[in-house]
């Protein structure tokens, strides 16, 4: 016998535990609140994974979730379309805009170049970065990848692609700053940080 | 505009942040990860909860949650049905049926009175318990309630509703041991539970 009294419960539970750091515990804990709730309830929780699939698109311009076709962001014409910030994923997206600093559009690339996991230049978002550019009106590029080996393996491919890319401009293009974090103590601050810190040294604006 | 560049995303990670323990940002984690799960392994995701509701019943005779309206152990031929144990939940139930110890069927009562969440025996399975056992053939109850104050209190109600049920024979009553538990060392056990210990000490079986 199962160590579920109920087949429904189970497949429930095991549904629940293939999350990301969800054990078996936890999933259990997590389906019984669920069956203490209204029926409504648990078939809105139902529903609203049911229609993920089916519903989300991704934006034909920046590849960022979306409802329609073009995304909120691109379908601005209060954002500044020739600036664009180039991000991993829509997490990132969502960080920057919680900001409030950033009045530029996006291009999500899911993804960063990484041998390791295997994942290449064509398995991410960069040509459809490069032919966005490539039609123009673009003047300055942010690469506000993570600053890890793959994000600069990443950093790197995309400045040498837009460089052959044999453009009639060509745009600006940038990184986001590296640095101390702010509220940082300097003396807990990474070694390579701290370094990079140093060189890339920003003067004060004396007016 | 919202913070999130999709509403079906938004109410995605509404109804997992809904989940107890689960923030807004591992919502948001999750969520994604189904995203990029295939759409029929996200509709047996959704599928698995839409169940939940409609199709667990619980066992006529025990409460326990079930498929069908006797639950496996209660319609088990193998099971002591002159046993019951008396627990708080579910889990209680698959937890001892871990241990492997226990033979008889169970009575989920779930829940325990508790005064300060307004949770009296009327919310309770204690009139069922009750029925269950004067309908005769009942050797033992077995109080496997959690060692708390609501446990204890509960614990007490049942022994006096037994008490005067006025059955034409009375089951015997027992509660699970209380001590240092397995693998405890002596000195890092609470005064309660080390002073109960000495008092319930229970004698070596000598031969």
């Amino acid at each position: 016998m199962s160590d579920y009294p109920s087949i429904v419960l189970e497949q429930a539970v095991n549904q629940m535990a293939s999350l990301p750091g969800v054990g078996r515990r936890t999933a259990l804990r997590l389906v019984l609140h669920l069956l203490r709730q209204s029926d409504s309830d648990v078939q809105a929780f139902a529903n609203a994974f049911a229609r993920l699939k089916t519903e989300i698109v991704y934006c034909r311009e920046c590849h960022n979730i979306s409802d329609s076709e073009l995304c909120p962001i691109c379908g601005s014409p209060r954002r500044d379309h020739s600036t664009i910030c180039v991000v991993e994923n829509v997490q990132d997206v969502m960080s920057i805009e919680n900001t409030g600093q950033y009045t530029g559009v996006y291009h999500v690339l899911g993804g960063v170049i990484s041998p390791m996991e295997g994942i290449g230049p064509k398995d991410i978002e960069i040509d459809s970065l490069i032919e966005r550019i490539a039609k123009g009106d673009v003047q300055e590029i942010i690469l506000a990848l993570p600053t890890t080996m793959e994000g600069d393996t990443t950093n790197f491919y995309i400045y040498r692609r837009i460089q052959n890319a044999e453009l009639p401009e060509m745009p600006k293009l940038s990184q986001i700053a590296r640095g101390v974090a702010v509220g940082n103590q300097i003396e807990y601050t990474d070694e390579i940080t701290l370094g990079r810190s140093i060189v890339n040294r920003t003067l004060f604006a004396v007016n």
